[in-house]
């Protein structure tokens, strides 16, 4: 835990040339990254997996000669990897471009499903289902725009019903109760986020999977699939998918220090639950996501995976020690002018995730971050980066009244993130918002 | 073009240290790939862009701050070089995980803008664009998959119908004429690739294209829309999207030395030419194809597609120089006993490409690659390489003979191949057929 990160969270290290960092420095002058959420820099060892097989392993992983066979025991390394870290079997992983894809891959299955069902009772002479012509999602209010505008188009289109149930305004967590008040007879899949990316809540995936498979078992024929879209858990908190009790799960490489490519878990695909592909193709993935493997990527995210089954709780004990420093500095620096959004009774918090408003007229988030010298974060989502300064619906949603959500600041260290970092965030904090309320 | 390339292809530069070369050696002996059309290897630019972007560039695009900012900046400028490779605008270029998901999006595409048309038409109190309720999309028989068994998909679910123009047993391409005498009222969308990936037949993309312009601009209502995939052409002729007429137009990136993405061009798209999303998520692309952006890749395909802008008759004279001379000595050779695969009266062919049955009993293409030493190649494309020893279903379509076809070789030479690799490949083939022979 030691590694040391320069001041925009880039591993110092043997694999960067003298030229790249003067490069970084004079950009970056003293900037101090604490926004992982929106996505890490990749540890060195993954960037030499990459690179390694940059290099050595081109071969197309198709191809029956020595390059493609080297290609492919990278990509089934990887699969083993990225499997052991979410605690499933090789077969279980299904590689896709990213969190979107991946999120999207489920919900396009849910919908498929429902409709071969549907057909399947038809053609046996029963009825749909008991149900009615549409598959019914449920989701939450708070989840990422790749499920949430997913479901919204579906909806759109008349394609399917949704319900997004909201979270409590208490814990800031989907309630187990109100999913289950949620469920119709064509519910065909109940899709909720592990942890929140703003407020890193930990949602009750257990006992609403849990709850869901007691239901399962009631029900003759269409069987409730439950997906997570374990984004911003994997690397921080432990995340298995038996134990969660999940079908799919969402794994992101770029939230857990590996490159822009994805991969979703799925138990038993094909088998003990359906995946019905997006995509037509060359036959890569068995056909469950074709296209010649992005195999360097791959090799990185098979790394970083590796990375995190072997240290996680490393990992994890940093950035809940660095956290609850940073949230000591500010209550000591601030008083009762700060408030945390990321705090809610009974609730467990991603061990990174800092969420706090500091109190005041001028003192808008982005006015904030826009005004400090050295911090970098943001104030909600990055591909919502471009909404204007309107307060986080996410927030919002979660009871944070709206004048505090339009203060609020998402702050979120890293595997590197040390307390001096702390302190100068800390410090520049300071100086920015006396700087801001002296112009009142 | 003095680039040296090892045995596999591999590029001999400052990028390799001597780690590298040692395992790759080891691994690889004196072997030689002719299997550029399956897929290249990186070039050290293309590399060197990918790791800077790795190391600097990590931030997330959306970010508002400088890490986000100078991905940005990397993406744009990647926008821009792949836009003028086709001669393009940057707003045209939208970035995919690859060839497979372009292709896809077209059809997709396609389907639902017919689906639109006929609903705006029906709302408008018209008729149903005069057409039958089913879109109807015209491809050719020697499609890749990415665009075959999505066609075949649409077919099977009964949401398009389909003609699969047979391409010219004498000339190899698809005729203009046939493509005519296809078309329907409900035709939307016409999709032939540029260049064949086994035969390397150049397709007459521009005549088909000026012909369905001509007939759309008689139609009222619904334009027909046109789509090359240019996988194969990319890199080793001239391609450029005005000139050849077409709406849409597949880039591959590891058929051109760059990485495993790829991006489809649209002539304005969202403006002049339709594009309907596949996935729903964060906004990036101007939500045509969400997804936190895979930066280092994207900067890597910007790379490369400078180098194709840069250098591209120079790429292209040296592969025809060394294609033509393979062809030589193989006629030196093998004399009557071989029969090119790749020659047909009156067509183009892509500059790298040499489809070669060497005639006998024993010489199946499977088998005389098995035997090979030194070469690595393979008997069509890759994505097929598990099927079998059954003759390509492409070559057959060309008119091949069902036993010349069971004989052929795919050979595609690259940027680096040497007339040296050119000479050891023939000796090589050589050798194995007399061995081969002497089984008998």
């Amino acid at each position: 835990m030691a590694k040391q990160y320069d001041d925009l969270g880039s591993l110092k290290g043997p694999a960067f040339t003298d030229h790249t960092f003067q490069h970084y420095s004079e950009m970056n002058q003293d900037r101090i990254y604490m926004d992982y959420n929106a996505t890490t820099p990749l540890e060195p060892e993954v960037i030499q997996a990459i690179s390694e097989a940059l290099q050595d392993a081109w071969g197309n992983p198709s191809s029956s000669y020595i390059a493609g066979a080297k290609a492919k025991a990278i990509i089934n390394q990887s699969r083993e990897n990225v499997a052991r870290m979410v605690g499933g079997k090789a077969e279980d992983i299904i590689f896709t471009s990213g969190g979107t894809e991946a999120n999207n891959l489920v919900l396009h299955t849910a919908v498929e499903h429902f409709r071969r069902s549907c057909r399947a009772a038809e053609e046996g002479g029963g009825q749909r289902n008991g149900s009615s012509g549409l598959p019914h999602i449920i989701t939450s209010n708070v989840e990422h725009d790749s499920v949430k505008l997913v479901a919204e188009h579906l909806q759109k289109e008349g394609k399917a019903d949704v319900t997004y149930v909201p979270v409590s305004k208490v814990t800031a967590r989907v309630e187990v109760e109100d999913i289950m008040a949620a469920v119709r007879s064509n519910t065909c899949l109940v899709s909720i986020m592990l942890a929140n990316n703003e407020t890193g809540v930990v949602m009750p995936l257990p006992e609403i999977c849990q709850r869901i498979k007691r239901l399962n078992r009631q029900r003759e024929r269409l069987q409730i699939l439950l997906h997570t879209d374990a984004a911003q858990a994997v690397g921080k908190i432990p995340v298995h998918a038996c134990e969660l009790g999940v079908d799919y799960l969402t794994i992101v490489g770029h939230k857990f220090y590996a490159p822009r490519i994805g991969a979703l878990y799925v138990n038993g695909p094909g088998t003990r639950t359906p995946v019905y592909p997006m995509l037509f193709g060359g036959g890569q993935e068995r056909n469950f996501r074709p296209g010649t493997e992005n195999t360097p990527m791959i090799a990185g995210l098979g790394k970083a995976a590796d990375m995190v089954t072997c240290h996680l709780s490393d990992y994890q004990s940093h950035m809940l020690t660095t956290k609850l420093y940073l949230e000591e500095r500010l209550k000591a620096i601030f008083k009762d002018k700060i408030h945390f959004n990321s705090h809610f009774p009974g609730s467990d918090v991603l061990p990174n995730t800092c969420n706090v408003s500091i109190l005041g007229p001028t003192l808008q988030g982005w006015r904030v971050l826009s005004s400090c010298r050295r911090l970098l974060a943001s104030v909600g989502a990055a591909c919502h980066s471009d909404s204007g300064n309107r307060p986080s619906h996410i927030l919002l949603s979660c009871g944070v009244p709206s004048e505090r959500a339009a203060n609020a600041l998402r702050l979120s260290v890293g595997r590197g993130t040390t307390m001096a970092d702390v302190d100068a965030v800390v410090e520049d904090l300071r100086e920015t918002v006396q700087l801001l309320e002296d112009m009142l």
